[in-house]
């Protein structure tokens, strides 16, 4: 199925519209072997930065050469650069805004051209619609086995999110927040597995005034009602509420400050 | 098209997070010939039986040999068990929570396997996120012709859901409820086709105290604006409102008690 | 890839049920070789002018052949028709509601047939889900390169909407109004840019009481929070807000009227 390449869609455009479905006919008019997979239209409008998370979670579990298509454009028709960027398992078409931040911090992505090239564009070239003029034209070419170095010059400083870090705490706690809410409610920080080493003792999650000691094995395993901790699908520590939301119960939304510290066992 | 088995996906993640299309590349990853069909995302997050009653709705009118893969699953990372089950049309591979019980009592699914075979699995098996971990690679692996019973022991004793019933009432009409509210607002009962035999005379329908006379050969044969009542897609009683929602003219919820009963003609 | 033709799908059937996962595997039990695009479910319940507007922004943008599936069908089970409709790049299958009206006026669709082969249908057909019974096996057979002509009698009078047209106004201007609203506030007008010739001065955009001077060359060349006016994607005038929504803070809503008036430069 190598000549069956994957294009996966992150976009801004909601389903209520025919975006994604345009963007979709335009692929298949040049790369008619192409696979399309959605990975979300919800990103809420020209939010770059939940787009930048989303697809960090999402790129890795695709097959080697998926190429992942992301149109979350607020600087549509500015002089914003449009980016081609490859690394050693994926290749990536998105605007130039940060948005593949942190998978050129993970070395995800290496080589990154701007798209300058004219005739891999649909024509006439809109000033509000490069999902359907340019990225997805491009990411059909890609997928039609074009190289990167032939769709424009390079790139060496793509534009970077300033991401936020945890930071230490004395006693090996660390300082993190909340990069995402899910559909669940739950949590999702930046406070990674390797904080909650056995020997440092029971962990004690601190989150909008509300302490929670120890870490779950399973959502099941925290009696309903009450805000449970466990370490993530992604590898990062989450906050989670049985049976409902953590995020409506806690009064908790992205950019809350978490803390991890660590009570004797 | 044997070879390109199509897997039906049901879950309660919603598409604003990137659960579904992860689960995709996991799939395709390992099955690449496989053909991916969304059934919905939007089951109420850990709503069951919501799960068990579109499923039912669904899984006949796809091809033989289709694998339908649902998770919905408030259990993950509890003791409650994986699944994958066959019939004489259909797979599936479910969690073991009563979502497959329509599907079980219509003889869908006659053979049960329990899944303990961590090579079927994506390693390492995350805490929350089975759906990636667990149940998308096994129906990846099930499409690419591995046996049900090289995933682990038969199970004969698989969770049911006390599924409602109508009950008979005097005079031949019937006791029924609500299963469903679709998006249209319409109310899909329980109440079979069966019981509205010519010879029985005029059909009343009633529900939250209103009374419907006859049952209607369309959606348009009732005025604007007056609840009507129909025999559904799915073969059942239908309660609706014509350019309306019947849910909110009525007030009437999934659960809610629906009665037939004869008038002479 | 023309042995692998694709087909749309357009429904205001919401993606909460599974009657639009229904409708592909039926697709696919009768065309397995079909690919399957979704243009939106989301249109508002039995908003035939709405579909028609998406349908007419999405049909040019995909390869040629391919069939475009529209079940948005408030007479579902009465006595309105079913159509197969073809044209020199494109086939349709929708009811005879008025859903084709933009298509049928730009030549997108020359033959007409009605659909009253039920040899080509699933059965039985229900009463209120034509979508499953009628429309998309009918897709599937035509993709299977059943001929329109062998579906049913020609049809030469199909129905119309009264689709809205600009109209001129003196010194060059034109009075139109708002097509649609996007997912992003975006305000989408009927007035073309061919009116917008430099010789006729600069052009002063008036809705809700708003006056906006001059095109914009992107949404990001006017300053955050005030409106700005630009040819958009489908060659229409559209009104938007950087950063927001025009339609919510303008208050408009689809069916506004918009003026185009110019000033000397």
């Amino acid at each position: 199925m190598a000549d069956r390449p994957i294009i996966t869609l992150l976009t801004d455009f909601g389903t209520a519209d025919a975006f994604v479905g345009v963007m979709k006919g335009v692929i298949l008019g040049i790369a008619p072997q192409a696979r399309l997979v959605d990975l979300t239209h919800e990103v809420p409008p020209q939010a770059v930065a939940v787009a930048a998370f989303l697809l960090e979670t999402a790129w890795r579990e695709f097959p080697p050469g998926t190429i992942h298509l992301v149109v979350v454009d607020p600087g549509v028709g500015s002089n914003r650069r449009p980016l081609a960027a490859e690394g050693p398992r994926a290749r990536f078409v998105a605007p130039d805004n940060g948005v593949l931040s942190p998978i050129l911090q993970a070395g995800g992505a290496t080589v990154l051209h701007a798209l300058t090239r004219p005739e891999f564009f649909r024509q006439p070239v809109s000033r509000t619609f490069h999902g359907r003029d340019v990225f997805a034209p491009v990411a059909a070419h890609l997928a039609n086995g074009v190289a990167l170095a032939a769709l424009g010059p390079p790139v060496t400083n793509p534009v970077r999110l300033d991401l936020p870090r945890p930071e230490p705490l004395p006693g090996g706690g660390a300082a993190g927040q909340v990069l995402h809410v899910d559909r669940f409610g739950n949590l999702i920080t930046n406070l990674p597995e390797a904080l909650f080493a056995a020997e440092r003792g029971v962990p004690v999650v601190t989150v909008a005034g509300h302490r929670i000691q120890g870490l779950a094995d399973s959502y099941a395993a925290v009696p309903t009602g009450r805000p449970g901790a466990i370490v993530g699908s992604t590898g990062t520590l989450e906050v989670f509420l049985p049976g409902g939301s953590a995020a409506a119960a806690l009064g908790v939304r992205r950019g809350a400050a978490v803390t991890v510290s660590f009570a004797p066992e």
